[in-house]
């Protein structure tokens, strides 16, 4: 029995808004989540303050399964993305408990290493494919082995993932949403040409990926990834709004490009059929949206019956807790496919000093016991939490579009 | 053009929690939506006000579908019993507002009135089998022509549905979830007893229904909905958790028993699957955990193509304004089938005075302009939030077992 | 309460023949209704005549869904075109008299605006490419974003969609159905070279349709659906008849070509399957011949569902009546497409004043309150019916074949 | 060659409402078809007398496929009762011309008779159960060996097939639709009793029907069905409103009463789907509204290959044209099954002499020329069209509900 004696949630903005969850037990032995949910972390926060942390005091620590469970069904309102971030936060802090307890990293707990690091892609943007290209090419310098590419979209005034800062690309960028001018006609032109061109100049021994965030119709998704197709991506991410997981049917139709997505899920639900009727290659599911390690778990599980393999989202808005998560389960589970990898600033890696390490296009979580990762509550005061929202998108006539 | 001015979430406690969001417009037409989420109200609250609340102001009210799609797709993280209510709130707000504009009830916005009115059904509760149908008896004396009946279970110290103050009945009764012991063993006795007497006693000119809230396996719940099947239930309900919709092709496959779900979901995604392949009889989603009227809409156009009835949930946890919507969104629809009911206290009602009527069995949503139900913004100062949380239900053996 | 006084059924032919039905009620509010159904308006004007209008007198006009449903129900004999069109009249009408009440334009009660006008397609026709390339451009030089194409057939006599007059298109031409000879296979071989043609002149930055005419059996459909790949249509139309919808899962297979159906579609049982199994990616039902606007918003909402736009049919066998309660429909829905449009002959509009305004390639539907339009009565008596058919399209053997 | 000179559409009312076509040759030949669509008559005989009927001169009366295909084809707008009955006439008349042409019998010419007669059901309604028993007594002793039996439910004002005048049923019984209220639940109690007491009083050796009017939800259907079980219909007709023939699958799945449906029915499209899941044992499609033999000769076929029978619509409401071409063509196919039979007035005979007879439970079309039956124009006179419409059916809140 190891109690809980308490529980605080901090929020906080160094570089972008995050809230951590620490919870401590009444030897002293602390752990910390990720409740992150970019432009509505407040009402996590208030999830966690109000409704789930009066609730944990007192609890066994090490009943990390009956609190998942006592937080799941016991709420009744079961799902969605508020929910399931918040008892992700709790699963997260429990586990990197337990691992400080044990005195191992959290991945051998979990079934101890199955590979050498974890496989990462980076992200490289640019206004025009030709910079696009450029971008990638630092990437590969610094021995990546994995670049999404995304450009600029001739007619647009923006483009989902391209900003003008290079190096972070953070969408969340205002106190209001953004509104952008969105045309699947025009993307739908580009696209194969940067592919064609980054084959050309990048080769074939570079794993190239590509992310649609969700702004086609399935016939156009079908499209493009068959038109994708001689440029063999690693994968498509993001097709098409996945609610209607068959929308996935008319894409694997007509394509074998393979295809990958789950940024936005939840829980299992959001993927079952996906995965039963392995109309995706790929589930991006993450540690702090989908329920923690405890319910990502039980993803993967399902995801490797049907030879689905993990590609869990990992862009800024994931705390290094969540990255820290993220790679001691990738490093535990045989289906792991490739870990998403975007640089926090300086800022946000000061708030939170972590173990983990980059070398040779692999992410590694370390050595150290627990997630190896932690935060500074004194550094973290200096970042008051700053209201940003992510952008919204209009088709040309006005229509409210996916974003 | 009709400016939003203001937009302000008064949380109140007259008898129990209420969240509410009060939408002003720039010519002082106002609007009220519910968005309470019972034992998860704040989360709610801080979603409403630091996430929807900034990008509300300055919209024209008129756009209630734009708005919708605005907050469902920008918001990027969609779906979620958080998510949905905040939605709903808006949404409600916004018609209310609308159908003022119009100088009509808001019924009339929708359709106009199909029927005379809602038929509604009440709670008879008791510890014994007597005594609940003693309680159902009073109800049929007040006009009431359905009955939902539940009884204690003998062995088990409590029961879902079963309170001590029989008029009343609120799950949500303590500052920590309290903490149950069940036995479907036990409870599968029990059931068809109570309502072999009730048909003995109560006769077949009653409508009886029943809630197993879902504590049963698929197999159980095929049992007792054929075991159930002499009796007649109006429908049988929340036979099984949800969130495999498949689980209910059980219970078809062995049984006629009428079934009903839906109290907890969220989104049509919800009950997509449950509707299309006709595995219920009624679908229990309601405004404010569903998106509110322009979402509701759409599950109940849905069900409708599937001969698949509407009976929404209606427990005190729904505060007046989402019953007066409840109301006008089934009087204006073809496939409505019953709408639950229960009484509110006297402060609630003080604090939301509204228009809808009860008579012969029916609830009708009045003739006012606008949803017919206002807050009483001094009165419901005087009512604090508490903190409260529903209970969780635990096997014998100590296992976390669906509430 | 607001009782139908009277209910008239106007026949008249400035340019075409139009049905039209005018309900008053008894303080003075009217509205109108299109009841047009080509090649077949009288049987439609009795079905309102004899068997609808003595049924409407004394009705609440606010009860539109009611009075739907009576009619639908009521009728006992169900479903295609004469009926749906006789119900779509009183349902427009009923809504122009809801929102004339209001003090609204019509799209304000369907949920207010989602997008800033309605994207419509025009028609370019010609006997040669050129000629029809030629059309097209001055379509473009209208402020056009989307065009039609259709050229003739060389070894055909005529054409679908090809005339003398280049402006007016209008198929019924004649007091007894004209006779046309059609080969599938020598239209085969020149649609391909008009889209090459047309893409070489007018480039990428116009969205191009095509008209099929359900004249192709599945596998044609599908190798045509292919073979115009490369030119990137908005839609092909109408590629196959549509009784069997399972039709179009052969074209489905072979091509990513979007697909759009319906206009001759009666009801949503017409293409729920088309629908459901996402075979095409738009459906073009309309407001007058899919029993109103109660009705075809049920059909747009489960398109919604499964990402299938709505592509409303707009040829001038519409009157402006069904054209202004087409676009106050789509301005309101979030899975609006495209609409078609041709222009009226001046005797048309002069009979049908309306407030939808051209403008920059969209149609708004203006600000009236209501469908904002109506008819001149006393104009419309100078057109008195015209027998006027459809032609009808017979094989080179002379086997009667689809028109 | 053998050119249409005329087409004349007499409505008359001898007894209740008909349209009947005359279709008359060059040579002086003619035949005669039903377009009868009870409630609806003028709208079917504008469509034939303003839309058809020009289109019929000249052409070759033998070309009776042809012909099916110019109207059904040709139209544009396919389906529906209107358009089906309108076509179905003619086809009538057409077949009746060709045989009188042969000098043979029409059954002749679809293939010679394959049976003795058509084994037909009578119509025994009550208001008691004992009523009913009695009038099923008075059918058995005058030589039936099948009949439907409907009796009144107790609480319920007025219930489908029961009327006053126990030998005469016609629901079409006011100058306005007479509103009837309905209530399944007190329905369902009252027919297994029926049937109970029908088989202990009348045996075993009978065949036994019930019509339960498209009434229940399919749950509800499928409990009727079983509750059946123990008595042997003959058939459960119209269980669910069929417009989603999949509603049958649940009443399939409980159940192994036969069912019948179709009467409604216009195209094969309407039953593909039942038949090809065989889905029911009877499809109740009529030559009258199912696009004549041409087309109920196609449904049929389909329907052998799935075991399911025929079991033709045949109360009042077709005339005796339609039952003789029924009679044909029942004797003419191997997969009939039962003929639905109630007779006609004095008055309607005298209109419509016919050569069919009763004898021993089965009726025969004769051995005249043709069809055998003709129009006396001149008796027809004496009976002006009389203005009827069918009833309409709301549930006890007021709501529409499935007549």
């Amino acid at each position: 029995m190891l109690n809980i004696k308490s529980a605080r949630v901090i929020t906080s903005s160094p570089g972008r808004n995050f809230v951590t969850l620490k919870i401590e037990t009444e030897d002293g032995t602390y752990g910390v989540g990720d409740a992150t949910l970019n432009g509505r972390e407040l009402a996590v926060a208030s999830y966690l303050e109000d409704h789930i942390v009066p609730c944990l005091l007192g609890r066994d620590a090490h009943q990390i399964e009956d609190i998942w469970q006592y937080l799941y069904k016991g709420a009744y309102w079961r799902r969605g993305p508020v929910t399931m971030s918040a008892i992700a936060a709790v699963d997260m802090a429990l586990w990197d408990i337990k691992a400080k307890v044990a005195g191992l990293p959290l991945y051998q707990l979990l079934g101890g290493a199955c590979r050498k690091g974890n496989l990462v892609y980076a992200h490289a943007n640019g206004e025009s494919i030709a910079e696009t290209i450029a971008e990638a090419k630092k990437y590969i310098a610094q021995g990546y082995r994995a670049v999404r590419l995304q450009c600029g979209v001739p007619g647009l005034g923006s483009t989902y993932g391209v900003s003008k800062d290079k190096t972070r690309y953070e969408p969340a960028d205002a106190d209001l949403p953004s509104e952008n001018i969105w045309s699947t006609e025009k993307y739908l032109r580009v696209v194969p040409e940067l592919f064609a061109a980054a084959r050309e100049e990048l080769g074939w021994d570079i794993h190239l990926l590509h992310d649609a965030h969700h702004r086609m119709s399935p016939i156009e998704a079908a499209r493009l990834a068959k038109d994708l197709e001689p440029y063999r991506l690693f994968w498509l991410e993001d097709a098409v709004p996945a609610e209607n997981q068959a929308n996935f049917r008319l894409i694997r139709q007509h394509s074998t490009t393979p295809l990958a997505v789950g940024e936005v899920f939840n829980s299992i639900w959001d993927c079952k059929q996906l995965i039963e009727e392995q109309l995706i290659d790929y589930i991006r599911a993450t540690v702090v949206h989908a329920g923690g390690i405890t319910h990502l778990r039980r993803i993967a599980n399902l995801a490797a019956l049907y030879n689905v393999r993990t590609g869990c989202h990992g862009a800024t808005d994931l705390s290094p807790v969540t990255m820290a998560a993220a790679l001691h389960f990738g490093l535990s589970i045989p289906n792991f496919g490739i870990q998403e990898y975007m640089h926090h600033t300086d800022e946000t890696n000061a708030v939170f000093p972590h173990s983990y390490t980059f070398s040779d296009g692999y992410l590694h979580p370390g050595e150290k016991s627990g997630l190896g990762v932690d935060i500074d509550e004194e550094a973290a005061k200096d970042f008051p939490y700053q209201r940003a929202f992510l952008p919204v998108n209009r088709l040309e006539d006005g229509g409210m579009h996916d974003w």
